[in-house]
């Protein structure tokens, strides 16, 4: 791509001293967060507003010059920085404020550059909150888990990030400004736009604003650490409880023993609370709004039940915030674990949550056939199915001896027959565009190619994330 | 359009005598609902599997004949109907088998012929229920509640159709079958392709079977009606009841005195319990999968604060089901009491549920303004902020006198203005493709054309619904 010396100047020339950043200073955007993406990019664009958003799309546009949005750049697939040199970078992080929670409505309007863990601290003490946690909470953006359709552990009660916005504001690759800034949760004017912007990894339009939704803030929780002989109790068990206490169920998360061997090995502050060990280990939060809720009795039943069909072999209610927080870490600290044990090899797979045990039976030997020896550390979310499938090399080797891209599309494909995905949460980026380009349908591959089209027609908006690159409209 | 005198042969040849009713005997698929739309059709193609509406599409493609998909054909738009004679009408009645539900993953697989009550019935002790309930639901069929995205008074709980689907089977324009059937919440593997087709109202596919997510059938309920002084109090009890039951919230309905007024009067079967009368009422349904959560006492509690905070002026727990059946009889005859009444308009608005009385404050004023007199009567759901805001003519008037495209105008402005939607859970079909343009900004008008031409280049599938006759890409 041919850089235009002019444009960095006209962008300097808009945004000022606080709002360009050229490209020798450029390098703390530059890179993915897993530092495997981004190459040098023209200059970082940190516009304060809507407008200067629109203006800098309006620039690009012009000059021919990608550009690619930046929220917290937390993802795992490289998706927020440059697949070439000379792009734009468009970090949205001074575009941060918060508005006035509407406890009627329950929605609240933010610009896309709001942490997450922001916004839930403005609503602590207001009676209502946002559903969305994951581990990235403290830097994610808004506008970036609106990129990446975010899930995380609440996902199963609440839904993901899609489902949690009401209306968008989005800065078009030409710069015209889609004001779809709605408040309401039936709006069927037409085609689902919002939705089609969820999940486009900025590869459709630049997310600036959106009004979220709001639930009441539970006012009790109760919260187990249940020890059990494999996944497949583990299933029986999740399906009871949705049965039993489906509405107060908050967080269902699994993970095994190896993971808990991992953490307990590498994280000095974990510790393991249970005096019987298992063979898969599932942490329930459930809350409710009223007081009114025995949740400790409605979760001591389940439980109680669990125990006397043999599904469930120890457990333990948390007695205490502190025990709370402890039972959460052990889940928490499983990614750390593994990093901290040397290489590994993350695959974000979703099948049906009443088909987890299988797929991790059957990827369990497909694995096996691969890389004898293979340490396999699945964890995540039991209530939605889906399962951070981890690797670590067999015992005593130093990798995984060129194996990652079989496995990958191995899992993939095998999550993809049972009716699932292998890009749950964490979305596609640059990691896994070919996986994907490997595995659609070509029917699949025309559509999303032609919706590329339609929106950024010359290709010029975040190239290289979801689809390879399309033809234009010729 | 040319009729091209070989396809009906063709199709009837495809179809065999049950596939294939030729124009004459056309009569009972050509009209909508309302008898407003609906041209002659070639004739109606009533395919059994989803190789014959491929075969269908093909065969329509090749012709150069537009084809529309007709599911119950309950919409009140009139969606489902051609706007041009000599097109084929797609009837899925044939194709409604219904799968086995998985309450381990809770999802089943259903073809788009199915009728949503007798899904609902299917479902019957098995422990599992589908949550979308309206008034058509014994006509309506899962394809066109897919294609309106429906919404129903269960939506504030468990979302909207689109919600509520985990995969879906798509013909395409040219025949070509999109195979999306994913059976999990999480799948962010490319653009939310199931998500572009729910609410496109036939217009981009033609959408053959579906995953559908399934939730623990509720054990108990209860249920209360309430008569308030107004909707502002209503507005504000079901801020309190959200913040305190909204885990159990199932319905939380609205009508109007004089709502209620026109029931009595045309509805032989339905009657007032309460003592006193109000300015507006509200039907609560509260639902839990536990036996252990005092559900009359949650509700009870609330009931008891807003009668003491003067918010709630008589209302009354049900005593039985019986008893429960004809508190929401008075909520659902409200559309019957109403057409009874005599000429009638129906828009169906949202906005924000905190916003519900200043819109029809706001509403009241613009409608007396146009026409003095005009009786008023707003019901629907409290929960979401979708008002059903209905108009009948003055008190001996026989007519709305000219007014009704003024009145739908400015309706439909105000609720945009307030962050709202003139089309919230019926659809834009035919009857509001109008509406919809003059009131979109320009920009989103090309996104949404933007994407019908992504999706059918020849704009050969229903054409006339969500946006006017878009160009082909040039």
């Amino acid at each position: 791509m041919p850089i235009p010396a002019g444009l960095s100047g006209q962008l300097a020339g808009l945004l000022g001293p606080r709002g360009w950043v050229a490209a020798p200073d450029a390098a703390p955007w530059q890179r993915d967060w897993l530092d495997r993406y981004g190459e040098p990019p023209l200059g970082v664009a940190r516009p304060a507003s809507t407008a200067e958003v629109a203006a800098v799309m309006r620039l690009c546009h012009a000059a021919g010059v990608a550009a690619v949005p930046q929220g917290g750049n937390t993802g795992l697939c490289g998706g927020a920085v440059l697949d070439r040199p000379g792009g734009v970078i468009l970090s949205l992080s001074r575009m941060a404020a918060i508005g006035v929670p509407d406890p009627a409505s329950g929605a609240i309007e933010v610009e896309a550059g709001a942490v997450l863990a922001t916004l839930h601290q403005a609503l602590d003490g207001t009676g209502l909150m946002f559903p969305l946690h994951l581990g990235a909470e403290g830097s994610a953006r808004i506008g970036g888990l609106i990129g990446t359709n975010a899930g995380g552990s609440h996902a199963f009660r609440y839904g993901m990030m899609g489902d949690l916005v009401l209306g968008l504001e989005v800065v078009l690759p030409d710069g015209t400004v889609w004001d779809g800034l709605r408040a309401v949760q039936k709006d069927n004017a037409g085609y689902q736009l919002r939705r089609v912007f969820v999940g486009s990894e900025g590869s459709l339009g630049i997310v600036t604003r959106a009004v979220l939704r709001l639930f009441p803030a539970p006012r009790q929780r109760a919260s187990a650490l249940l020890a059990l002989p494999d996944l497949a109790a583990a299933v029986a068990f999740g399906t009871r409880l949705r049965a039993e206490a489906g509405e107060f169920l908050t967080g269902l998360e699994f993970f095994s023993d190896l993971g808990l061997d991992l953490a307990l090995k590498h994280v000095s502050s974990v510790g393991y609370p249970l005096s019987i060990r298992g063979g898969a280990y599932v942490l329930v939060e459930v809350a409710s709004g009223s007081d009114l809720v025995p949740l400790d009795d409605i979760l001591g039943g389940v439980l109680e039940w669990g125990m006397e069909a043999g599904l469930v072999l120890d457990g333990a209610l948390a007695a205490s915030e502190a025990q709370r927080a402890a039972f959460w870490r052990l889940r928490e600290e499983q990614p750390e674990g593994q990093r901290l044990e040397g290489p590994q090899l993350k695959h974000d797979i979703a099948v049906p949550p009443g088909r987890i045990a299988e797929f991790v039976t059957s990827a369990a030997a497909l694995c096996e056939a691969l890389l004898p020896g293979v340490r396999i550390n699945p964890f995540g979310h039991l209530g939605d199915g889906n399962i951070h499938y981890n690797l670590s090399p067999p015992q005593g080797a130093a990798d995984f001896a060129g194996t990652e891209a079989r496995l990958a599309l191995r899992l993939a494909r095998l999550a993809t027959d049972m009716g699932g995905s292998f890009a749950a949460e964490h979305g596609l980026g640059r990691s896994k565009v070919a996986l994907a380009d490997a595995l659609r349908p070509p029917t699949e591959r025309a559509l999303m190619a032609a919706l590329k089209r339609a929106f950024d027609p010359r290709g010029r908006l975040n190239p290289g994330v979801v689809v390879g690159q399309p033809e234009s409209c010729p």
